[in-house]
């Protein structure tokens, strides 16, 4: 009797103390929120405060004595399937949680705030030595929490691990290695093509926000997503965030590129179809919640590529998005256009063939950064360096190059390999969904997303954190992360596009 | 050695836990300002419990046994003034919280955060039952918060003191007599002038909102308020809210009358114009805040009223509004019609007159309420009851009538009376300003709002709350709240509106 009354306590106090770090961490995202979108300049100093003060506490709550002990006695009792999985994963996170002392997570949250606002500076200027001396901090303290973790002998797996639980640098290698040679082959390809080598790129144009954001509104609710649980805002760098299970913000803003704000939109839309669609019975624990950041980053994808550049949604939305713009151009130029592909500047900018390319470059370099091999002070050179390796010429500018991305500044590294590990994913599922509703295209046409959404929930979303990300996609589609099925979309769909059938008959 | 040790510890510890507490508040400040601008309705729950959460983690801190001791032990020691003053008022504020359960806090946040979208519901359809059974149980739960204070025998100022350090209703009650009574002899001589009786009420007409918020940006800058320190968004009900002392949040909403978004624009940057001026170094500690809330209300009201319905403002400012909207007047029948006084059912859009009747009323209403003397149910009734009684009208529905303001539904009983406090501190302030700054009139007629902005800062603003907010008052203008001062303004301006003089000749 006395034991299991213990067994219950303890697991009480298990879920309550995840409770309590949920809803900080629900604070510290609708800080987060703000600090992106509309707080003042001047109280960038006061949210650093903020920031650092709540992540703070989390870190308290989650390295507590009283979690520890709770969870080191509940790991010995016989539990059922999903207490058990819950108490291992939670008890995972705390163990690496005890390794950083507060001070250092105060410590980078506080300097990763003012980073922010010191990478809006340096890029409105393009001026990276704006951005540098904070940098050059942020990259130091990263180092130190990864010498603090140490759980992998590669510092920087010790960082993509928050992101891709599971991942590391020594299974990304090869992949991005087999991802970069098929991609780089697919544009040799294309760059030998006729159509290729007539291409006009439409000229660079920006399209009024308001249509767009109409628009974009418009399709969320086709895609199940409800005014009630999500709002869209603009800001400098678009990102979409979860305050509650009930509540996601998407962020969008206008730039270069015919439809770059819907198109972002999309995107975001499909992060936040994740994030309202998790377990809602797990809202408070660690099961659920979304299993990485590449598995967020392939539902963002699927809607973004897969549907939202593909040729059944542009049949059906094309008409929509003339009449709001009377574009003067028929549908098959638009098709073309919009996915168009030649060598850009901005990775958010980039046609489907060459973001990854943007990625992998970004992957080496933090890789160095974290490992030592690389200094803060000569990134831009390197960052040109590369582009001129890999995509065969120099940025203008740091604004062009590496000023372009916020993700240093805010101390965010190991995310960048998370969208190209999403973007795959995402092939990978649209591979496997179009076995499942053999006539997607048609529903598409039709405007008509709900299987669609449907069929995501099911596969991916409701199953929140109870496997990995990688099991997930296994599970789902027959292997893990799998580049060949990527590039199998890729070479497919612009083969049609750049007609490559007839360059191989007539070689 | 040691003694000064344990002191100079005890100081610190009495800092940072200070600093904490503010941080926290700021974080629910955030949330609250989010929950009335753009959070998506069905985060209400979720917000419920964000806001439950961080308000108890506020009494946690602020009741810990550490700050306790701390404060205990200072109290005994030899402190410089300021010192001194700091740890005297924070032992004030401890002692109180610990009298209330952490839960009964907690508890009332939640309600109160689920009971605010209760009301916009029952506001939208006008009906109090929606509201009724969530308010009956927040009056319980204030009852039974005032009820573990019992620092004063009147149940109701202990709910009171926390908006109005030091009042009780025992001092309030004769103030509001002959302010009630002043104010009904007044309206009667203006309701006999010839004036009256010809006045025609300019049609309640909705104007854009658009080029009123830019008309108070460009106010606001001229008032000596940063785009970079503050914000304006739209709401409900308009507030204002303190994120930091770098970061102050405006609202406004457009409604009925015909400058109605840019008069409580005005009325908001009056609040922000005290956040953003207390003193800085004592930002995160009790005495650089604001002395109380009848004191915030004394910097809104003298903006609102004192400065933006005067003649010389719309002397100055009339061209730049009648070029945004053409309102086919001259300046005369404008500056009447904006002061026009007429029995109107709604607070917020009442003349400056009938103004503090509408505080008389709630203020006898909600003591009546914490004293047991009436029912939630019956709300509805007794509020058509006084209606009738004091404006000599009953309001068509519950819109109109008992749902028309927030307050109560989010647990703000106390708050009311500081409307009336600082409408009378403004006359205060109006009358000793016109003395230090002999052609105040002048300025404003230039829109050069500078000396008085910087008046207000070094009488009331940098004060912070180191005197309490009537001690500041009798510094500043001889003496402590004195209805009279407010009644000598409103004859004064409104016999010259209503030709009242003519009337005492000719009678």
């Amino acid at each position: 009797m006395q034991i299991d009354n213990d067994l219950a306590k303890n697991l009480e106090l298990v879920y309550s103390y995840q409770k309590e770090i949920f809803v900080l961490q629900q604070t510290l995202a609708l800080l987060g929120w703000d600090e992106r979108t509309y707080m003042p300049k001047k109280a960038a100093e006061s949210r650093a405060e903020q920031n650092a003060f709540i992540e703070g506490l989390i870190h308290e709550k989650i390295t507590s004595e009283k979690l520890y002990t709770a969870l080191e006695t509940l790991k010995k009792e016989r539990l059922e399937n999903k207490e058990a999985l819950m108490i291992e994963k939670l008890h995972k996170e705390v163990l690496r949680a005890r390794k950083i002392p507060k001070e250092l997570v105060e410590e980078i949250a506080k300097i990763a705030s003012i980073a922010y606002n010191s990478w809006i500076k340096a890029k409105e200027e393009s001026n990276f030595s704006i951005l540098a001396p904070v940098l050059e901090k942020i990259v130091e303290l990263k180092i130190k929490k990864a010498k603090c973790i140490i759980s992998s002998n590669c510092l920087y797996d010790n960082l993509l691990d928050y992101y891709e639980e599971g991942m590391t640098a020594e299974k990304l290698r090869p992949i991005f290695e087999k991802l970069k040679a098929g991609l780089k082959e697919l544009l040799k390809r294309i760059e030998n093509s006729e159509n290729y080598k007539n291409q006009k790129i439409m000229p660079d144009k920006i399209l009024e926000a308001r249509p767009q954001l109409e628009l974009a509104r418009e399709l969320a609710k086709s895609m199940g997503l409800s005014e009630d649980n999500f709002r869209i805002d603009t800001t400098e760098h678009p990102f979409s965030t979860k305050i509650s299970s009930e509540d996601v913000r998407i962020t969008t803003n206008v730039r270069k590129g015919v439809f770059n704000s819907l198109s972002s939109s999309i995107h975001e839309m499909g992060h936040a179809l994740y994030s309202l669609n998790l377990p809602k019975e797990d809202a408070y624990n660690i099961l659920g919640q979304e299993a990485s950041t590449g598995l967020h980053e392939s539902q963002s994808r699927f809607w973004e590529n897969m549907i939202g550049l593909g040729r059944p949604f542009w049949e059906y939305f094309f008409p929509k998005f003339n009449s709001k713009y009377n574009l003067q151009g028929n549908f098959e130029e638009w098709y073309q256009d919009i996915n168009a592909v030649f060598p850009g500047k901005i990775r958010i900018e980039s046609d489907e063939i060459h973001y990854c390319l943007h990625i992998i470059l970004r992957f080496e370099i933090e890789l160095g950064l974290i490992e030592g091999k690389i200094k803060v002070k000569d990134l831009p050179k390197v960052w040109n360096e590369k582009m001129k390796e890999i995509f065969g010429y120099t940025p203008k500018n740091d604004r062009e190059g590496v000023l372009q991305d916020v993700h240093w500044s805010t101390g965010e590294f190991g995310y960048f390999p998370t969208y190209a590990i999403g973007t795959i994913y995402a092939a990978q599922l649209y591979d496997s969904i179009k076995r499942d509703i053999p006539n997607i295209g048609g529903d598409i046409f039709q405007g008509n997303f709900s299987r669609i959404s449907e069929w995501l929930t099911k596969k991916v979303h409701i199953r929140g954190s109870k496997l990995l990300a990688d099991d997930i996609i296994k599970n789902t589609c027959g292997s893990g992360l799998n580049p060949e099925v990527f590039l199998e979309y890729l070479n497919k769909k612009y083969s049609e596009i750049y007609d490559l059938e007839k360059i191989k008959t007539s070689n």
